[in-house]
Formats: structure tokens, C-alpha cells, sequence
């Protein structure tokens, strides 16, 4: 396609300053150009909520940060979970991602603690048990009394692997190690399950 | 579903800070509650690209604005296209909106110049003909000397409506009125193309 415009004149606008701004949006995940175009658009017009959102980045990025105790995103620190007497320490909860806390979190039912592993084990990206903070998981078993590590990792083959670690790395405590249920999503409909989680929801099948 | 936070605690993080950003980046368009979580924690994470960021939207924020004389959007007032002796002013393209002018300058055929009415007449929502520039755009006629008006709005009611307005303000005048072309677009295959679109390119359809 014919474009008559030198790369750093502003692009399809008139403007160099706008292209910068559309540029940077595009670069945020899940941003297209287009999307970041909208946006940018909107954030330039009168009526802008540009000053409100700066404000709200500047403040998230002063107050938000990761537990010490168990790198879940927290203001306080340690954070709410770990310090709240209303949650069970004798459970605890491992997770890949300090995201992975909220969909616990949202549904609620969970009342014990968590630790974030802060990544998964992949000999492929170079990721290896001395990368991820094992000996941390160890000392807080201990200093809770965990009695049962529930392992909530992605069914990935890092996510599997890096279960199979932490089972091995603690199978001779008096601990149970159980992790979550692989099988046909609620509501899910069977014609459209894949042949891997069918074939897991057979093998782990339940008695009524 | 049992959501057991207040919601000014922070929903489902444990930070009000991160909470208010991530409502204020769904609030922007396209974007909804899981895209602007994705861009928060993205935005508040260690090599965040924020700052950048910021400085962007505040740059744009000043540079940015709608030339006097078309109302597109530009940097220098006037604008480069109105006031450039390699566009032709005798061919003067009327469209609702400044991001219209992008996919006409993306494209490069165009060698006229814009004038955007910033919005199309819609009695519904109470936009009548004293609330568009139609008396500006009038006199720009009569300045630049135009011989011909191209109308490129959308193919909606509004924009048949508007087109029709204005062919109607000007057609007493030594001016040739013309307006983009209904069809098939380029590439489009024929059994996908709704029936509204088809009826028109036969309408329409030219000789060889």
C-alpha cells in the first residue's frame, strides 16, 4: 500500500505526538492498533478521563506490591491473607502467579493461606528448582504447621512438572499434598471436551 | 455468586489502588474488566512501561488538537492538508468525524482537502442542522473556491440523512456534488454480502 509518510511524521495522523502515544498503547497487552487508535483518541478529547487514569497509575504503582510472606499483590505487607486470623494456616494453597490468587479469592470458598511460586519449573526457558523459591515454601511450612499443600498449577507440562517437584520435594513430612481435580468443566458440554481432559476425567472418575 | 468483600476494599485484589485503576481502564472503550486487569498488573508490575506511558498521554494531551479551519486532527493550526499548496482546494471531502480523514490519507488517493462537521444530523438524538457548521462550511466553499464536494459519511441513517442535507443546502450552486460509491467492497465475496449492500450495487451497477 502506497503511504506517502516518512515512519516518524505522525503516521497516518497529523500529529508525531499522537503516533507516540497510539505507538506505546499498542505495545499493552491485548492492544492492537486499533484499539490502541480508540483509546488514544479518547484519552486526547475534551472531556478526557487522561489526568484521573494518570493519577490512578501513579497511586497503583506507589501502593501495590507483592507480600513478603506469600507474593500475593497486597498494599499491606505482610498482606491481609496472611495475617488474618480468620484464615486457616494449616492449609495452604501454592500457585504459579500472584494473579491465580484472585479467581480463589472471587469464588470465596477457600479459607486457608497461599504461596506464590513467582513462575513454574521449564528446563526448556531455562527455569530450574533453584530458581523458584522452594526453601521459602519449606521454612513457612514449618513455621505455620501447614498440614496440607493443595497444589493449584496450570495443566501445563511446566505446571505438571513443577506439581510433581513439590509432591517429591515434600512426600516424606507428615503432610498431605493434594492438588486440584482435572476433569469436565461445570456446565461444559462432553461433545466439545478435548480427548486429554476427557481421557483425565475418565481415569479420575468418582464412585456415586 | 458470594463475593464477600465490600467494594471499596479493593474487589477481588487486595488493593483498593489496584481496584480504582482497573475500573478506570475499563471505563476506557474497548476495553472490559479482564483486559483492563491484564493492562493494570502489567502497568504496576517491575519494568513497567508507565512512566512512559504518562508522559505520552500528557504530550499528546498538549499537542494534540482539531485544526481550526477542518477540524482534523493536528498538531500545527491550520493543518498541514489545509495548508498545503500540493493539495487541491478546489475538492473538498465533507466527513462526520476526525478519524474519518485517517483511512483517506492511510489510503494516499486523495489529493483535495477534509472538512469535518463533527458530527451527522440524528433528530432522534437531537442533533439538527444549527448544531452542525454547515454556515462555516458554506463560506469555506465560497474562500477556497471548491468545485466539488465529495460526501464520505457512514452508510447509516444519520449519514443518508446529513448527505442528503447538504446536497439539498448546496445544489443551487455551480458546484458538483458527489458521494462515495455503495457496493461490494474489494474482495468481498458475494454470498457473505448482506442484502441491503447487494441491492444497492445492483442499484448502482455500471456499464463496461
Amino acid at each position: 500500500m502506497a503511504h506517502r509518510h516518512d515512519p516518524n511524521d505522525g503516521g497516518e495522523f497529523q500529529s508525531p505526538a499522537l503516533e507516540r502515544l497510539v505507538r506505546g498503547l499498542s505495545r499493552l497487552p491485548g492492544l492492537g492498533r486499533k484499539s490502541a487508535t480508540r483509546i488514544a483518541l479518547h484519552l486526547v478529547a475534551k472531556e478526557s478521563p487522561a489526568a484521573e487514569l494518570v493519577e490512578a497509575v501513579n497511586e497503583a504503582r506507589e501502593q501495590v506490591r507483592n507480600c513478603s510472606r506469600c507474593g500475593a499483590i497486597t498494599e499491606p505487607d505482610p498482606c491481609r491473607i496472611c495475617t488474618s486470623e480468620r484464615r486457616d494456616p494449616s492449609q495452604l494453597c501454592v500457585v504459579a502467579s500472584p494473579v491465580d490468587v484472585l479467581p480463589f479469592e472471587k469464588a470465596g470458598f477457600f479459607r486457608g493461606r497461599y504461596f506464590v511460586l513467582g513462575g513454574l519449573l521449564s528446563p526448556l526457558d531455562g527455569v530450574r528448582a533453584d530458581d523458584l523459591p522452594f526453601d521459602r515454601l519449606a521454612s513457612r511450612i514449618d513455621e505455620d504447621g501447614v498440614a496440607e499443600i493443595i497444589i493449584a498449577l496450570d495443566a501445563s507440562v511446566e505446571g505438571e512438572t513443577t506439581a510433581l517437584y513439590v509432591q517429591r520435594l515434600f512426600e516424606g513430612r507428615d503432610l498431605r499434598l493434594s492438588r486440584l481435580a482435572t476433569g469436565i468443566p461445570v456446565g461444559g458440554a462432553l461433545a466439545y471436551t478435548d480427548e486429554v481432559t476427557l481421557q483425565r476425567a475418565f481415569q479420575f472418575r468418582r464412585g456415586f
